[in-house]
């Protein structure tokens, strides 16, 4: 995202407001935890299905409430009236009415796209990943949620990030509880929005890429450099009094229901929550929390024979902002790291790949963009809860479709993995010190002048037995240079060929790190080159 | 891509014009087919690199000629003007200017956006993917392009679709040979226009999503019914003639230049070209002609040790649409496949995975679109050249950042495997004759009535295990149907657990195929289960 002005250009080079590259080295990460996460879906019996980038205009209106103004329409260039997608929600809603399908369990991974402004943005780059799986169909009360918050486990487990905590809460709980505490019908959708505050809160994060002036009375404006650009992180602080205050003042509940909510939204902690909702001689006769444990205490008895109970947390200031959920919602916390931590790690500097010649990539170009983490949590990193009556809005009369899935917020995992890569190849944990962006096992080097086609034929050899091969495209590289690029990109064994070798039918093969050489035969150097490559695995 | 009206809503339930969904069975094949292509791509030694799916408006501007005004833009939301992009050769050659680099060998897969209209296709979608690989350097002359020709190669070799062969030429070849045949220097352009036609001709193919009227002067209209819509392809039939008379009508050539062209188009063949336009005396003092020879010399030799060259072809008449390349061009053609085969294999229905409840999908839904194969050639499935000024379009003024590579036409290449892996699993190659959409290993089975949480327990320890895990989320599920639903879906094994063995910590490991089953000690089937997925492999 480095800006650069031309000077017969009439525009500043860079990519539009939002949006960013994604270096080598990022790729690489990316495609490590995307392995990771598909892996958990296909061991879930799961089957993937892909979606159109845009749907049509009327796909997407009505579905997700105030938000929509922040959906990317297409210009109307004759024909249909398209919108980039916002999420993979709505699609999958979509290709399940569309198709008529009846039961399905799919995961789809790609980018959605939101207008967000920094008056209202998330932490979120407006091109981003998400990651969802999904299962829709009728089936018994809270089998599939338990898989779904077994996924979350799986994957958080996987990835390796630390300790985390699935945050669960249940719709109807919110409704039965904000109808005890004596809130009309009618307003439980706007004070739903203010609790949903209040868990931010708690997690507080948000990044906007220029300072947001006025209205910063909740919030503190961090200046943190990247690039060439400043981004400013800001923080909502949005204490229990805050929404308080604005439950009584904007929303018009009376002091004594506002009292209320502020004490039940405080309740978190295990299985003991139930009972003390169970207890609670206020909701004994309110039938949304009433039928709601009992659906609840299945849902805790499933989670403990999948083994995730520890993980989870009972939260009931937990809201979730879509519109569409209708049972149970949850949200996934990473606990181990803190905005500090990030903020260091892109001091380091990836090494990325290159021809022929060493280049470091500097601040400039290649800086991991990290989204804005605070002291003590980096926010939610999936999310999800079930909803029942998505489908049938596409397809008014049919049998309902219930649908209960997750969605992982991939950018941020990304920048913690990112973060711990580099971390351990600085500490010296990855193979030489150094962060790959390539997997190549072994270079081609000529040690004199010339010697091109001899070059290319050791490399056709090489590829032909599928082992991962670099040469220099240069003429006549210099062997000090082809070494570097070896060091400097990671790659571990070197082929040297030069004429007289060649002419005994034989060539060395060096060890970078080792910096020690032996002569093989030419036909024995496939089969020496795995060897080489499974000794140092073990090493 | 079904449409269906729908009572309350006031659109068609569809994906926009010239998108579809894709399905489990032909994600299964994409991943198959990137996978070939990305270990091709890293073995040699390339990075991965991402760029936005939309950039700024400017920064396409100007880069595709006449087709520029098949660019998507985005609607002007305040901000910003974007359109999504028309290929990932320009993002990259923007990245390259952008972030000061020299010297990059990136591969990059992502879909493009192309408002086709129907008068102007190409036999593609508006959505499609490409995958493409450029090497970014200033470098031995051929040594890039060589390594391009080589990729080509190798992907096509491990797709494993039939005989290939890969067309190439130069521009400056082109150009050479039309001044020599008296060309103005410049009608050179709009002669390559034409030649192009030519060349398409030879291996005709395109599809427009509805009829085409008028202007059918070289085409025939053939309808293919797919799904609810008709697809209409039209065969573009441009012999020499038909060139001929708008080389002398439209270009207003003389007769004598349009014979010659003529006769040096259809000059094809291997390294022997070279030699008749060495000998050609009318050839003899036109300098880009006599450069360009020992270029392709060159060239040759190195292909040659690379070992490609009985899959080369040099083609005078291969001229390439887009602008920007200038110097080796190349083009990749499957000679294996006709219209005919792609056009049966349509009929087979894939099996997708569905849960608790068996559903075949049909034609209404997830049918395979074919784009047209016609009679003896389905297209070219990659092509690619050197385009040495690109990137200077970004930076003027700086030093050149030369540039050779090659994209892969995926949706054909998707098509042509779809239909394989289609006619594999009816022949019975493929394992129970079954296309599969997961890689589940084993399914949790009930013997009998309830038995939910002793299910997920189950359950938990194999995915623990790391093994790929189905069960029935219904509370009763019938044991038919879980057998049912493992033939269906081609789950291998399934686990059947019932009272009477729980209480003896033992459970049933049935082969689903051979349906014979034994008592298995619940402590011990991870074990078993892979020994038996071990055995089922080898047999």
């Amino acid at each position: 995202m480095s800006s650069t002005k031309l000077a017969d250009q009439s525009f500043v080079l860079k990519t539009p407001k939002g949006t960013r590259d994604r270096n080598p080295f990022q790729m690489r990460v990316l495609e490590e935890v995307f392995t990771v996460i598909q892996n958990c879906f296909k061991r879930h019996d799961a089957v993937s299905i892909e979606t159109p980038v845009f749907e049509l205009k009327e796909v997407l209106t009505g579905k997700y409430g105030e938000d929509s103004k922040l959906i990317y329409d297409l210009e109307d260039q004759g024909g249909e009236l398209l919108s980039l997608r916002y999420d993979l929600t709505v699609p999958f809603a979509r290709y399940v009415a569309m198709n008529k399908i009846k039961t399905i369990k799919r995961y789809q991974i790609g980018k959605v796209y939101r207008r967000d402004q920094p008056a209202m943005n998330r932490g979120r780059f407006r091109e981003f990943y998400q990651c969802d799986f999904d299962i829709a169909g009728d089936f018994g009360l809270m089998m599939a949620d338990a898989e779904c918050l077994r996924v979350v486990y799986e994957v958080l487990r996987d990835l390796n990030l630390g300790e985390f905590v699935i945050k669960l809460n249940h719709r109807r709980f919110l409704d039965g509880l904000f109808s005890a505490c004596g809130v009309p019908p009618e307003k439980f959708a706007t004070t739903c929005s203010s609790v949903d505050k209040l868990d931010k809160a708690r997690f507080p994060y948000s990044f906007s890429p220029s300072p947001r002036p006025g209205k910063m009375s909740f919030k503190q404006t961090f200046a943190c450099s990247y690039s060439e650009f400043v981004f400013f992180f800001t923080f909502r602080q949005a204490p229990w009094e805050d929404v308080k205050l604005e439950l009584l003042q904007e929303k018009g509940l009376s002091p004594a229901t506002v009292e209320l909510i502020g004490e039940y939204t405080q309740i978190t902690g295990g299985a003991e929550v139930l009972d003390k909702l169970a207890a609670d001689p206020r909701l004994a006769n309110v039938v949304a929390i009433q039928e709601t444990l009992k659906e609840m205490q299945t849902l805790l008895s499933y989670c403990q024979a999948l083994g995730i109970m520890d993980r989870l947390k009972l939260d009931m200031s937990l809201a979730r902002g879509l519109d569409y959920y209708t049972g149970v919602i949850y949200e996934a916390v990473l606990k181990g790291f803190t905005y500090n931590d990030v903020q260091q790690a892109t001091t380091m500097e990836p090494v990325t790949q290159v021809l022929g010649k060493t280049k470091k990539e500097g601040k400039k170009g290649h800086e991991v963009v990290e989204e804005g983490f605070q002291e003590g949590a980096v926010g939610s990193v999936a999310g999800g809860g079930r909803y029942d009556n998505l489908v049938t809005l596409f397809t008014p009369g049919a049998p309902k479709v219930p649908c209960v899935g997750v969605s992982f917020g991939i950018e941020r995992l990304l920048a913690i993995s990112e973060m711990l890569t580099k971390q351990r190849a600085a500490s010296g944990d990855a193979d030489g010190n150094k962060v790959r962006a390539t997997e190549t096992d072994v270079m081609v080097i000529v040690a004199h002048k010339g010697l091109i086609t001899p070059r290319l034929e050791v490399a056709k050899e090489l590829w032909d037995a599928k082992i991962k091969t670099a040469f220099s495209h240069k003429n006549q590289p210099k062997l000090l240079d082809q070494l570097q690029y070896c060091e400097n990109t990671g790659i571990p064994l070197a082929v040297l060929i030069g004429d007289s070798e060649l002419q005994r039918g034989v060539v060395k093969l060096r060890r970078i790190n080792a910096r020690n050489e032996r002569e093989v035969a030419r036909s024995e150097l496939p089969a020496e080159i795995r060897r080489e490559l499974a000794m140092l695995r073990k090493e």
